[in-house]
């Protein structure tokens, strides 16, 4: 977690200037009912390089007289999840989990409630909270996402996350996922691919929704791990109490080095969005063979949002996308996905096909 | 790795006394071909109280009108690998890589020629290696183990496996793996059960050979791990390089707390032979439901080695199995497998029912 979240970056003033900028639904929704053998898997994706990449890449790996051809077992997909198959702004969902179990945990722990940064949060002050330096940040987090143990926090978080919404749409965020992910998730399973979440998220935190969510099991998320630590409860049965310590942070370098801890293969697909997946894109596409990295850039401010800094768009602390980073892609041929041009959709509650049409 | 190995369990004096033991293959082989609808799933396990629990929970727990139904996702077993699924006496087969190792490794370094403890291992001298305190075996460990990329790691460790055999059978160390329970790894994944390694050994290392030699993928090998660092080679390339530093211990409590960082579920499936699986099995025991939990007792000095000191058996630093846990797994309900008496056969290369006809 600790190297994506910066204070700088918890803001929701954006959400108040877009909110009044959602598309109008004013076209009828296509058929994409369409199951037969040829049918498009991808009917969200407009036609262009981002669709035509992850076509060939499926059709080079997966037809046995290719030279490309990809054993079954070997075939692993590896996807970020904040700000690739899920909205991140204006701050990541487990962060708006953490600011609101405060007071839950004020009332198990009442000499925290007149202490910083706790205090604050319980102010309910989104200017104070924004502020707050990144090492109180990280006790609230701490706070809130260890000591107990990992049933309580699996009841504690699934309960939340049954019923959090967010504020610009008034959705839950887990229908906040990007539908045309989800028909690449899909897709490249009905090809054999295992798909993989390699969060900078915690890890016990995705597997509680993983499966409903993103038809992902929970064996298959890989995200930043606290440590647990084995222990017997009073009536002597075994518990498992989730650790204030970072045992996999995984960002960055950390994701290559979480995939080979938890996966122990090179993906040959990879998926993501800022400088905290730039490592992870190399390492995947540096195999050999056909290999598919793919960057989304958040370049639609009237669907979604907009944020870079690459191609000049506003900078932003939550999912940084350099200029380095859009460069590197384009010389080391990875592709970049544009909200704005290669969706025609970007929810399931969008009517299909709404940008493509306009 | 390191709870686990003891410098006083390395000796080979017990190869030489029971080399001549070998039981004489008298009877012919039975036929196991039998694929047929109710055809004998476990032919290796004589009929008795191990088999009718196994097939009793595997039942129970895939009969959709059974209140111990179990849904698809959640089946999950673990199995330990040494002493459990193959031979580990006289000395971990790792521990045999890593000594084996040491000639290679000092052609690269020279400078450790002269130094302890890897003077004793290029000696040669059996008792001198027997005798190593832990921290110089941990030295050989790390050396052979480690600071290489996790690419070269997997060509030595594969080259090594190819070919390495058991002094005592004169076979392969991937051929002594124990037929009893190579039919129940198949047996429980015909019945949709997802079957991982969770052992003390090294992650890396018995990745290496789980898919040809037990069916089991990569990825549901959970073991003892170094971290990794990303980096890139000189030419420009991504590589990741094992650390001398462990990241998980997966012994004793270290098995719970590796099963939940790398597949997050409780298994309703365990087994185990020694101290280092008790909270393993007390875990996966203590969960609700139908749980399986059975520990392999090697009583069988006449066909495998014979090891406690549970039950007056001899004892032995290297799979220890302490009367202690002997009593709680009868005290717990879990199901002590007696190789004398439970398998009619241990190996693939004996006789089908050698002993059963005996």
């Amino acid at each position: 977690m600790a190297r994506k979240i910066s204070s700088s970056g918890i803001s929701r003033r954006s959400v108040l200037t877009t909110i009044a900028a959602l598309p109008i639904l004013s076209t009828p929704p296509l058929r994409t009912s369409a199951r037969a053998q040829g049918a498009d898997q991808l009917p969200s994706w407009n036609n262009g390089p981002a669709k035509q990449a992850i076509i060939a890449f499926v059709q080079a790996t997966t037809d046995a007289s290719s030279s490309k051809f990809v054993p079954r077992e070997a075939r692993i997909a590896t996807f970020d999840q904040d700000g690739t198959l899920w909205v991140e702004h204006p701050m990541y969902t487990q962060v708006i989990y953490c600011l609101d179990r405060v007071p839950a945990l004020v009332r198990q722990r009442p000499e925290l409630r007149e202490r910083a940064p706790f205090k604050t949060v319980l102010s309910g002050d989104r200017e104070a909270i924004a502020k707050l330096p990144l090492h109180e940040l990280e006790e609230v987090l701490f706070a809130t996402l260890t000591g107990m143990t990992v049933d309580q926090f699996s009841t504690e978080a699934k309960a939340w996350i049954a019923t959090a919404k967010h504020p610009r749409w008034d959705k839950l965020y887990i229908d906040l996922t990007y539908q045309p992910m989800q028909e690449v998730l899909r897709y490249l399973r009905a090809n054999g691919y295992k798909t993989y979440i390699v969060t900078g998220g915690g890890q016990d935190f995705v597997r509680v929704y993983s499966q409903q969510v993103y038809g992902i099991p929970r064996e298959q998320v890989v995200g930043s791990a606290s440590g647990t630590t084995y222990g017997y409860n009073k009536d002597g049965n075994p518990i498992l109490t989730k650790d204030p310590k970072l045992l996999l942070n995984d960002n960055n370098a950390g994701k290559p080095e979480g995939i080979h801890l938890m996966i122990g293969r090179r993906p040959f697909a990879a998926f993501g969005n800022s400088t905290g997946d730039q490592q992870m894109l190399e390492y995947t596409h540096a195999g050999d063979g056909a290999r598919l990295a793919m960057i989304v850039l958040h370049d639609d401010a009237k669907r979604e949002y907009a944020y870079g800094p690459a191609q000049g768009l506003p900078d932003t602390k939550v999912g940084t996308f350099t200029q380095g980073l859009y460069d590197e892609a384009k010389i080391k041929g990875w592709t970049v996905i544009s909200m704005k041009d290669d969706w025609n959709r970007i929810f399931a509650f969008e009517a299909a096909g709404s940008r493509a049409l306009q």
